[in-house]
């Protein structure tokens, strides 16, 4: 794998893991128990973009949205979420957890990574949204805009999430074509490619393919 | 055509009209060329639309990132769009401009247009961003929570775009696989099908393929 060449790299990829329950149902489990077959290959791809040298790197954990599932399916994805970030922060990374963590659905294991925590060398930004919600992340907008001392300026600067970076390409495992409320700023002029295999299924190829899809295309910003 | 029977339609389709340009190019015309090529499809769609009772409909026109390309393109899509909207205004429909008017990139004969003006019997909404910019949108929460009375409850209700609903489905021609700013808000939760073929060489097919792909979809609206 270390020998893959490509002409151009994202700067920073966003990673929508979808599929999980779906992929338990079809394997004879419960819905919850698919979670934690994520974890594999949320380390994998994390190697994988070390090897590449990608300088940031987020996942789509949990959301707001997502909590009004069944309460066994909460807590399976809230665990899930928990011992990823804990698996991650024993490398070398720079990790940041953004999320309402002002909730009870943000687990408390999770607080202290709310502000960015450097392990290791630091060789890669790692942003993993948990509790996050796309509401939550604009509404700070419209906080900041009664502060009369605020700046209008850059709306990118005045987001909850305002430590993530723009994304340059966004991978969605489990065949669905949507953003599902990730990062509405960040992800203005992202390009997407989507994986129609589910997310437990990862393989190295899926991640390589979007690389090679993601060479090939102009980058206009919208000009 | 009439006898499509679809199991699901979309409330509200979004249109990203793209590749103009190419178009041209490939057909041995000059860049600025390739808008007045848009126009037909645009009205074909609507007629489809119609048809189907589809109830909303909202056209990605031109952004304030594209009024930095070279002036000759400029004035051929400024045209485009005034057309467009002229040709629309003489049809069953209740329409909208979206857009910052403040600026000299907006053309003063759309000013009319920036609140709904229903013609005919009203029978679909049509919104046509013009001079419409993902910033300017969202700097509206901003200036609106300089207001003290501001509520800080629906998001979708403070932005510049609010009279535009949430979007069900996006259709993009062009082939390629991201938003642009199109709306960033009402396309949180949208389902995205992408048309390779450019623009001006629409086909009904195109059309009926997003509609057949967009009724099997699941909405989750990110639950």
């Amino acid at each position: 794998m270390g020998n893959k060449k490509f002409s151009r790299l994202p700067g920073h990829i966003g990673v929508i893991p979808d599929g999980n329950r779906r992929w338990a149902l079809i394997n004879g489990m419960q819905k919850q128990d698919g979670y934690h077959k994520g974890l594999d290959p949320g380390l994998m791809l994390y190697e994988m973009c070390l090897e590449l040298g990608i300088p940031e790197l987020t996942f789509y954990g949990f959301t707001q949205d997502n909590t009004k599932r069944p309460p066994v399916q909460v807590k399976a994805f809230q665990n899930a979420c928990t011992e990823a970030v804990n698996m991650l922060s024993n490398r070398d990374a720079s990790l940041l957890v953004v999320g309402d963590h002002s909730s009870p659905f943000f687990p408390p294991e999770l607080v202290e990574y709310t502000t960015r925590k450097t392990f290791g060398r630091g060789l890669m930004r790692i942003n993993f949204l948990v509790n996050y919600g796309w509401k939550w992340d604009l509404r700070r907008i419209f906080d900041q805009g009664g502060n009369v001392t605020g700046k209008r300026g850059d709306v990118l600067k005045q987001v909850a999430s305002s430590d993530v970076s723009r994304i340059d390409l966004i991978i969605r495992w489990g065949g669905r074509r949507r953003l599902s409320g990730f990062l509405p700023v960040q992800t203005i002029y992202s390009d997407i490619y989507v994986v129609d295999d589910l997310w437990p299924d990862f393989r190295p190829g899926h991640f390589y393919e979007a690389l090679e899809w993601y060479q090939v295309q102009d980058v206009t910003l919208g000009g």
